[in-house]
């Protein structure tokens, strides 16, 4: 790599993106060994992540490790939990509640969908009437935190629901899971919820680096996906039996990636797990908010819906271009990131990976000396 | 890790298995850096690895770049190039010619299969009566280097076969691709050959690190495969068409496993490219087989149709114990692999990966003081 090295903390770019993000050192450093996938160097990490994953996840009962994207475990779990005879409800109100639907035709999943406003969290009273008026929809999935606003959904009040109406509930957390939304009232938690699927990601919230993805299930939920795969890499039954039987991964996983998690959950657990690392980035994403209202830049979720992971931030004014402010944050050694709303001029700023209210404070001074060079707003 | 590390080389174990394998420090040093996936460092990055590819194959015209493991890739091609109303013949001598009929069966792509027994490449004789005797085969599928067992299939002739009836060739070449196999006639050669698409994978004769797979293609066959995905996330033609225009993958990629991909590419070169690393990889087989002859382990596979990467051997006597014979070479820093065939007893060994002969040298010492520790043949 040839890559400017900007002087900040790291020696690197700060990735003020909602991942791949700023990992440690260490979190680095642990790629720096080839082991194999078949040895028991690798069946003992696959192990260690497996148990760490469940004990960040009170209530799950098992793990399954899948290699790709988080958008993959998505589609793997949407494919295997529902059948041809079954109906899939997604809950709608971001890029990624779209995106369950455009697998749900690719997979040819039967669906219906519930559209609310990018601004609006799912209403739980709502989904008990949708559920009520119809019998047919065996599963209903939606994200946790939608990482095109930063908005949280109130995944336990859904569940509830869900629970009372027999369904299953497949939950994509993969932008909030590994750090707890402090005092939402919408943590993760299979205990008193009825999450059967809970899809994670490892370049998020956990802090590793990107390559595979998990899901935290019920037992009896994933034995019910049994012989109801739609791709064979895709199996999550076959997958999850196969590494109960032999701790390893069907198809080559990404050996280094998994230390790399493996070294990340360690740190996580160091940090004083998923509620400190919450408050480490409340802290941030607190500090970002006021600075960047004093810049002159509105967030677009309301506060009581706004996650402490990624926001979403309007243009502030006309004559204000995302690509000059992007470039010239890129010079300074801040990477941010763009919108992704249907209709409006957002960008967006993520907090989360190995930066804290200080990095947040030399991001500010960043934009305010980009501002006095744009002149723009 | 707390791995115990064996006073090798490398101050690692050496892994004698097809991927993942032992990589070099630079290749592992490229991954120590955090880089956003929508920035133009990432941009960058894909760019030079899909240029680097297609300049590793001759007569290729695009290349696109898939999350996962090679058998994702082989999962997407066919599910993408195959529709409903079209019909695959997969040539099936192995394991990995097996796992296509497993792959068109969950993701229920119209297939016939031809099984030729694990010793035999296919015949081009025998593919040209099947294709002029069942007109309906639009698509033909085959591994060119069978994994199972070292064994090479003859790609060129059989393409020019499936080229004569006017079919589309689809060439698993997972474990082949980056090294000649020099004077068989079986080189990867799009120009000559009629192949549509070929598929290949991080961390195998290209030495980068395991995460994503590759595909080289005609774009004319690129281009046919819209709308025909069986799952987002394995739609080949949309994956494309995104990074044609963008430069950057649909979904969050490895970014680390790119970095060290970028640097093997770079390194397969100064190395003197495939030319070079097949005859390194050749060296190698050749000290390997002659010295475990010696040690008294027969090959599977007849020479005139065995690879230079991987090598399967019978086991020496009835008493002999994969399960203590893998152990002890662990404790010696020596990964070797299971066998995969169906009824013979064999195990494997590959010599791909950063090692030389002098490495084989090292690990058939290894072999002898194990035999005269385990004295089980």
């Amino acid at each position: 790599m040839s890559l400017a090295q900007p002087e900040n903390k790291t020696g690197q770019r700060l990735l003020l993106t909602p991942g791949p993000l700023s990992t440690s050192q260490t979190v680095k450093d642990a790629m720096l060994i080839d082991i194999g996938s078949w040895d028991i160097d690798c069946i003992e990490v696959v192990k260690k992540i497996r148990e760490g994953l469940m004990a960040l996840a009170p209530g799950s009962e098992t793990c399954t490790l899948l290699q790709g994207s988080g958008s993959y475990a998505v589609e793997a779990v949407l494919g295997c939990a529902v059948s041809d005879s079954d109906k899939l409800l997604i809950l709608n109100n971001g890029a990624y509640g779209n995106r369950m639907r455009l697998i749900a035709e690719a997979s040819r999943i039967p669906f219906q969908i519930h559209i609310d406003p990018e601004d609006t969290p799912h209403d739980p009273k709502v989904l008990d009437e949708i559920l009520d008026a119809d019998q047919s929809i065996t599963h209903v999935a939606c994200v946790h935190g939608e990482t095109t606003t930063g908005q949280l959904n109130p995944i336990g009040e859904l569940g509830d629901i869900v629970k009372k109406h027999g369904r299953r509930f497949i939950v994509d957390a993969i932008s909030t899971f590994g750090s707890y939304p402090i005092g939402t009232g919408e943590e993760i938690d299979f205990e008193r919820g009825p999450i059967d699927h809970l899809i994670g990601s490892a370049n998020k919230c956990v802090e590793g680096v990107p390559g595979f993805a998990f899901i935290l299930s019920k037992i009896s939920a994933v034995q019910a996906m049994k012989g109801q795969a739609r791709a064979l890499s895709f199996d999550i039954f076959h997958q999850w039996e196969y590494m109960e039987r032999t701790g390893q991964f069907r198809f080559t996983p990404p050996t280094h990636v998994l230390l790399a998690f493996e070294q990340a959950l360690r740190e996580l657990d160091a940090e004083g797990g998923p509620e400190a690392r919450g408050q480490r980035y409340k802290k941030s994403h607190q500090r970002l908010v006021k600075g960047m209202r004093e810049l002159g830049f509105k967030p677009y979720v309301k506060p009581e819906h706004q996650s402490h992971i990624i926001t979403a931030f309007y243009f502030p004014s006309d004559r204000f271009e995302f690509s000059s402010f992007y470039e010239c944050l890129h010079k300074e050694g801040y990477i941010i990131y763009p919108g992704k709303l249907s209709d409006i001029d957002t960008f967006r700023i993520a907090n989360i990976g190995q930066l804290d209210h200080e990095d947040v404070d030399g991001l500010l001074q960043a934009i305010q000396r980009v501002r006095l060079e744009l002149k723009s707003w």
